[in-house]
């Protein structure tokens, strides 16, 4: 169903189109926009409070920018609903997440608009900074570089960095703070409250609002911009001590705050920063969820993203089941990790800026004292983790498994190398879904299993889970240890298991069978269990082993495999390069075996978003596909 | 040769001495440990600079601190030989970075002193704010924690990450900025001129002095330090801003900036931070070399790492030859990207602050507007270089294999899966040498070759390299490309060979032979060569090939091996799970071959340091193990 556009919108094919209307018809450009947005999301789902937040200013660049001779970056990207829809998009915003559909996230693939692919966080600055040396260097003198990243993404140490180079560099990079105290969750951390402060200082707003005060008039004798502000900044400098603002400290020229919902204010002033060049930074307050009443003045975590809901009361669905349902995995760790550090005071739990995504938020609210939320900032996050740990604490520090590329270094570097007793959960391992390829958490398998001192577990159901982080929380002197699990439901209605201790690299046997044993790692072994038993039915009886551990496999199985079956299937929700597979092959060439094995797992290459199931079976892992491999193998001499 | 130390530090076996010296001996102790320093590079080579610089800060932190039990955490640790002198270490020291001996870096395995190994930079403010949330937790109020940073660490984002989240923790933490200027080479970016800004800036400082001052007098009526600081910086804020000063604004109490070489005035600084609770930064200024003239007046990048060096005339030794050497793969890489960027006007250079170390210098010196430095910030780097990809130039990004680490998710999220035509060199790929284990760059073969989109590849000299290099800058629309060579020597003196493309995907035949066929990857090459030749003289013939990319195989070559070969051993310089013969044996999976294929590489485990030759030896790859690995291959039936 395609939703209707307001009738401003409606004409607006192109950021062309916006720049044929009067300035005076932007405010209901906004209006319009605003609500397809709504409509859009009530029915079809996504990402809701980022994008309405930033209505105002995605109108008002594509109106005083040359999109997209004109570089346009947004960090992270749930904001950028409103670009996608005046990029031409707006026939088609409907298929938004969905399979074969538009991206989630700004991508190069998709428009020209999008001139850097998004979907991880801190990333824009140096992107812009990127583009804008290269246009220093070939001498391209008009074209603006902007960059629009959200306090919370100003949280990730790349930021940092990016504004460390930004600040010497002498390119022409705008740098928009979007600035709604929020991440997914509220934003953290000491940027944020001097971000506030700055904003609340009367002081220094007022020395700004007479800046641009000052920069309004003289314009109007015809003086340039630069010129003015030169004039200006000097003022300041009598006043004021030097770098008396952060990012001042940093070398960027500092404007604002301004009110990021007045379109108007933000035209004249992107049309004054234009003019200005250099690096510099625009702070803007924005509120997300702006426009919608109940996004305003509800939780801003839970319309970050709410699903479908009913944009006239503001209800929002809620799948009705008639048989109990298996929980989300998320929540089995967030209520086991409380149950567990109950009864060992040692556990304190890590996230970097995922309370509600990871469910660590019912431990912060248990247990304030023992949940660390670090903000949006994974190398962080892992090397306190292992400051704890030196000092016998047991930290579960809790990372999506897409999010812990960011943490690499400091996970060999602070963890393995020193052989700190750390324990990671690596959320929505495997393919995410509809946040598509910047959120598959894809390659940890493969990236873990080849550091020392990590263990690499992966639990196949919710009981296995609680095992294994009863497992963990034992005392060990020694090793990481690693726990992956995908995004979403698991398997068990009747989660809440007694918890034992698992051995360390030992595997299950799920069933017996003839000819070809299938060998799994995690949840994708509930596909295998379907597969069994639909060959069961017509009377083939194939092996299938929940091997549990990528690192240290167990042999010991692995040899009764190996002398027993000519014929091995393994499945993975991860790469097939250098994964689990990857290591099995390892196993049998280390110990003189020569079976036939078949790999399945995620390609090499990029797969797109979609629903989990039609990833898997694009993939050729979900049942049909582990099926068609079993019988493949089976016919094949 | 043990160096006989001076009368002073010849007592000092442990902190404990150092507390029982008058404090009126502190300056003369100090003076003993430069010494001694000095007397132990001179012979034994070794970081000269950063330990040189920091001597008084040593010695008083030592003196002040309760260590080990307060935990002191040296970022880096470059600057951490007189911490090791002075816990107990000094008449081991001749052993540092020996094979076998002390290790160049803190070590938590080699002393109790030691709280945290380090290697890579900006990690010790994390580790820290750890040590210090476990103190917190667990209600211990009389433990200090102290990172020692450097300001070239300070741009590492990861170092900004921690302290966004210690100015809002209530921890007990110190972070001392030791700011010389410096990383390894010349600091740079925005953050090095402001800390310059500060220093020099008279109204701060004054202001500052009058504090200390007036702390000074107050305590000597019997106040506490909180309480006079409390009240001091009331006053402040009626002068100034409140949060005028960077630090400040991220909640962290700022102290100084102070004389980094007057030790009495370090201590009584560092007693009365004791006394104050909650995170601060100490602003401390050093020369790196300091107390010896060669070193404090001339290249400060020269002298971080000198090498042996005559003690009374400063002169550095320098090897003498009487044939001609291969060159350095750094300077093959550093000059032929300049001979490659005369010609192709695209072609840019990108170094996270190694320009002396990966030779990208050459290029800084001769086309500055081409080539930067970005500062310690690996993840910057990445992401600054697709940045310019995007808008068609080639950017050519040199970063060491153990740093790349720290730039996964940008590889992955910025490169990968955008396929952006990003040039990777990963330098000082394999062994490290006497760096040892942080440096060692061990995984990037495994952890590349399981991404899509990115092509691996691997020198086996310098002519090699050369090729790799111009076929990297051909025009090329999509895929990364990495390139990885080892630290040190090739093997070609006269390496200035014409450049020719090489096709991707392809690998060489070096030999023929019989039997069993040696595949190898990089300059690791050159051992099969000796053995193969070693055999030969026992009319043994194997087959030897270069197979120059890990990813993508060169598929015929491969079925042209697995047809021909029933025995296949691959060699390479980095781990063997997942590594390059781990895609050996996911081809013969895949293409059901059955031949035994043993793998020689970085074991699974920490290698410590030594010269690279040593590494090789104990892991089994060096010329005698390949010969013992053949040998015993076809001994067995």
């Amino acid at each position: 169903m395609l939703i209707t556009p307001g009738k401003l919108l409606a004409g607006i094919n192109s950021p062309d189109d916006i720049k044929k209307l009067d300035q005076a018809q932007l405010v209901q450009l906004c209006e319009d926009l605003r609500h397809f947005i709504i409509d859009n999301v009530s029915v079809y789902g996504g990402h809701f409070g980022a994008s309405l937040g930033v209505v105002e200013l995605t109108v008002a660049l594509h109106y005083v920018l040359n999109t997209p001779y004109d570089q346009l970056v947004w960090d992270v990207g749930h904001q950028a609903y409103g670009h996608k829809i005046l990029t031409g998009r707006r026939d088609q915003f409907h298929t938004n997440r969905l399979y074969k559909g538009l991206s989630g996230f700004p991508k190069r693939k998709e428009s020209e608009y999008d001139t850097f692919g998004v979907g991880h966080s801190s990333t824009s600055i140096s992107a812009a900074l990127g583009m804008a040396a290269a246009s220093q260097y070939l001498k391209i003198e008009d074209k603006q570089h902007v960059a629009v990243i959200g306090d919370g993404a100003m949280t990730g140490g790349m930021a940092f960095e990016g504004l460390n180079h930004a600040g010497v560099s002498d390119t022409n990079v705008l740098i928009i703070l979007n600035d709604n105290c929020m991440a997914i969750d509220p934003n953290v951390g000491a940027l944020k409250d001097y971000l506030t402060d700055i904003t609340t200082s009367r002081t220094y707003n007022k020395l700004k609002d007479e800046v641009w005060n000052l920069l309004g008039k003289l314009s109007m004798f015809g003086k340039s911009a630069q010129e003015i502000v030169s004039k200006v900044e000097n003022g300041i400098k009598g006043t004021l001590l030097s770098q008396s603002n952060l990012f001042e400290s940093l070398n960027l020229r500092y404007f604002g705050p301004v009110d990021g919902h007045d379109v108007n204010h933000l035209v004249a002033v992107l049309n004054d920063l234009k003019n200005i060049k250099g690096p510099k930074i625009l702070h803007c307050i924005t509120t997300k969820g702006k426009g919608y009443a109940p996004a305003e003045k509800g939780n801003a975590t839970t319309w970050h993203a709410p699903g479908t809901f009913d944009k006239i009361t503001g209800e929002i669905h809620k799948k009705i089941y008639s048989v109990p349902q298996a929980p989300k995995y998320q929540d089995v760790f967030g209520h086991t990790i409380v149950e567990l550090a109950k009864a060992n005071d040692k556990i304190m739990g890590i996230t970097p800026a995922m309370p509600s995504g990871s469910s660590l938020n019912i431990m912060m609210k248990e247990m304030p004292e023992r949940a660390f939320d670090v903000g949006i900032a994974e190398q962080h996050a892992v090397t306190f983790s292992a400051g704890l740990a030196t000092q016998g604490l047991i930290p579960f520090c809790n990372i999506y498994s897409t999010f812990m590329q960011r943490a690499y270094d400091q996970v060999i570097h602070d963890v393995c190398i020193q052989n700190l007793p750390v324990n990671f959960f690596l959320d929505r391992a495997g393919f995410s879904g509809a946040d598509g390829p910047t959120h598959h958490g894809a390659y940890d398998l493969a990236y873990f299993r080849c550091l020392p001192n990590m263990i690499v577990a992966a639990p196949m159901n919710e009981a296995e889970l609680r095992n294994l982080m009863f497992t963990a929380q034992l005392p060990r002197t020694e090793q990481a240890f690693s726990i992956r699990y995908p995004r979403g439901q698991g398997v068990m209605p009747n989660w809440r298991t007694p918890m034992e201790e698992i051995k360390i690299g030992t595997g299950r046997k799920i069933r017996a069978g003839e000819e070809l044993a299938i060998l799994t790692i995690g949840h994708i072994g509930n596909y295998a269990v379907e597969v069994c038993e639909r060959l069961a039915a017509q009377h083939i009886e194939v092996a299938h082993y929940d091997m549990r551990f990528v690192k240290p496999l167990d042999e010991a199985m692995l040899h009764e495999i190996f002398s027993t079956y000519k014929k091995v299937l393994t499945v993975e929700d991860g790469c097939v390069q250098g994964g689990f597979g990857s290591a099995v092959l390892e196993f049998m060439a280390d110990h003189h075996y020569h079976a036939d094995v078949k790999r399945l797992g995620i390609p090499d290459g990029i797969v797109e978003h979609g629903e989990q199931y039609e990833l898997h079976r694009e993939s050729g892992f979900d049942p049909d596909g582990i099926e068609k491999a079993v019988i493949g193998m089976l016919e094949h001499a």
